[in-house]
């Protein structure tokens, strides 16, 4: 219920989900004088597929993680991922507070065995398609075991959400050879390397939009700099495209012409559908909106979420996890540790 | 003389530089079978301000930096930077192998005094104007004395590049308050507000474009990743843009039509006005083109090192070193080192 917009989002985008996706069930967390009436508007026409579930706490954007976690017991985040962790819901959602989600989640549900850290995952538009790159953001440092363990969890939610069998792992690094980058990149590369993952090689930044790889393992630093400065320039061209086509009375003449080739062009560069980010390496499925998201932006998301539990993401990424320990038996996981 | 395309776009640029800057003087570098044609032809035309420079080698883009160093000592690259060593030119500008020029520039120049390495910098469009970031690839791994370095550096860069008196400098990190990001970043920040910088603080990816701050600050990883990414992105904006506008008769004379618009909007995201990267730190000017630089970008990076000489660039960063160091006499520079 959370985000930039609230319920007003949330609840058409939930509705609009219900409706275009007949097999999901959908539990609505939040404060009962939110989701009471919302239930008793909607129930007749969705029957047994629509619930509530009440809280009487908030988690609020501007809250510390710990915070979060610690003082809020009885928040909508905490209800929705409690509801995972029961087996009540496959899934949780939530637009709210990105670190709060990330603390709430790893400390309710539990990483997986062989998993340090869960990481922030999200797929971005290519010219060939889209990939998925992480981390973005959870772990601003990260050793070559975390990197290898983002490929593994990577090209798994890839076969989970896209269904491609093995999904080519791309390094982000400052140059192709093996001997380009960091330590701990030319260490992660290593591991990759003797992986049993489709491991492409490094790649640069310029591959993520060519689509070279179906994903790009980064630490979170990185990822988080990157999406950003991505999102930024991406709003810059559309912010001039605009002025351009809004100088005078002539060029808004063209523009109204040009609107089908603009609405088409817009489409294809619309972050809104790949809103939803995962957070992997969880004993559950939990996914990330963007605050910002509109009702079509956070419909996408509960897709994705619908999709990742579908698909047994959980399991997938804990089998793939478990086989990679079961082939490399000695993994020194000190190595790094000290950058 | 080198680059993707050699002499037949340096020439052109050259030549038009010399004409569209009556006060240069310019010195080719290069084979004598190449450069004495051209002296020939147009010696003429510039009278003095025109002369050659003969070098029996020239450094490929695919020769290690440590053998075009050692192996190649009458290279074009090598001698044109030996003439800046020798007072002889004022900068050095070229279109080859980044990784050699960076390596010769630093062993036949040296760096300035308080300066550990040196810095690629170039400038971004932003909304606002443009924005200068560094490093960009030169070192993988910084510590937090670097950054503050490049935060000085860049900001010297802006002030003789663009005559603005106190540039702002941003951090480039993943969040706005001072506990974010990893410890480097975070010593980094301190170090940053210590000085007699216009520290703006922490800015994050979406920043850059934003044009937030004049100056940004951060590792040559996240810098090449960065930059690179941005650079794929909007390829790829540009790529969508002429599809939807290629795709049938009706929208290809919608192109036509809209032709003066779609070109002003090029030319503000032309990536060809901020070609000319300045290697800063160094006891000369020295600037990188792109390699893939038409005669257009090649000449932007000539005007670049023309105005970085003219302005004193290299003094007057060894003027704010100096003057940082006699302002903050204990410099821990083991500091973060381990990292």
């Amino acid at each position: 219920m959370g985000g930039d917009h609230g319920p007003s989002v949330t609840i058409p985008a939930a509705l609009a989900f219900l409706n275009d996706d007949p097999d999901v069930r959908l539990v609505l967390v939040g404060k009962p004088e939110v989701v009471d009436p919302i239930l008793a508007r909607e129930a007749s026409r969705f029957a047994n597929r629509l619930s509530v579930h009440h809280a009487s706490e908030v988690v609020e954007m501007d809250d510390k993680p710990r915070d979060a976690l610690r003082r809020k017991r009885d928040s909508s985040m905490r209800r929705a991922i409690d509801l995972v962790k029961e087996g009540q819901a496959q899934a949780a959602i939530s637009a709210g507070n990105t670190g709060a989600l990330m603390a709430i989640s790893t400390i309710v549900l539990g990483t997986l065995d062989g998993i340090d850290r869960p990481a922030i995952a999200t797929a971005m538009p290519t010219r060939r398609g889209q990939t998925t790159m992480l981390d973005l953001g959870a772990n601003a440092e990260c050793t070559p075991e975390q990197l290898l363990q983002f490929g593994i969890m990577g090209a798994m939610l890839v076969t989970a959400l896209e269904h491609k069998e093995r999904p080519s792992v791309g390094l982000l690094n400052i140059g192709e050879e093996d001997i380009k980058g960091n330590e701990i990149v030319k260490q992660a590369g290593e591991l990759l390397r003797g992986s049993a993952l489709n491991f492409y090689g490094n790649i640069e930044g310029n591959d993520i939009f060519k689509g070279t790889t179906d994903v790009v393992v980064c630490d979170g630093f990185v990822g988080n700099v990157t999406l950003k400065a991505s999102e930024g320039l991406a709003q810059m061209v559309g912010a001039f495209l605009k002025e351009e086509f809004s100088r005078n009375i002539l060029t808004k003449l063209l523009a109204l012409m040009a609107l089908p080739v603009l609405k088409a062009f817009k489409r294809r560069v619309d972050h809104r559908r790949y809103n939803g980010a995962c957070l992997v390496g969880l004993k559950g499925v939990v996914v990330k909106s963007h605050g910002s998201a509109d009702a079509y932006a956070f419909e996408c998301a509960l897709q994705r979420a619908a999709e990742a539990a579908r698909f047994n993401l959980v399991s997938t990424i804990a089998d793939q996890m478990a086989l990679y320990h079961a082939t490399h038996p000695v993994v020194d996981s000190t190595n790094g540790a000290a950058a």
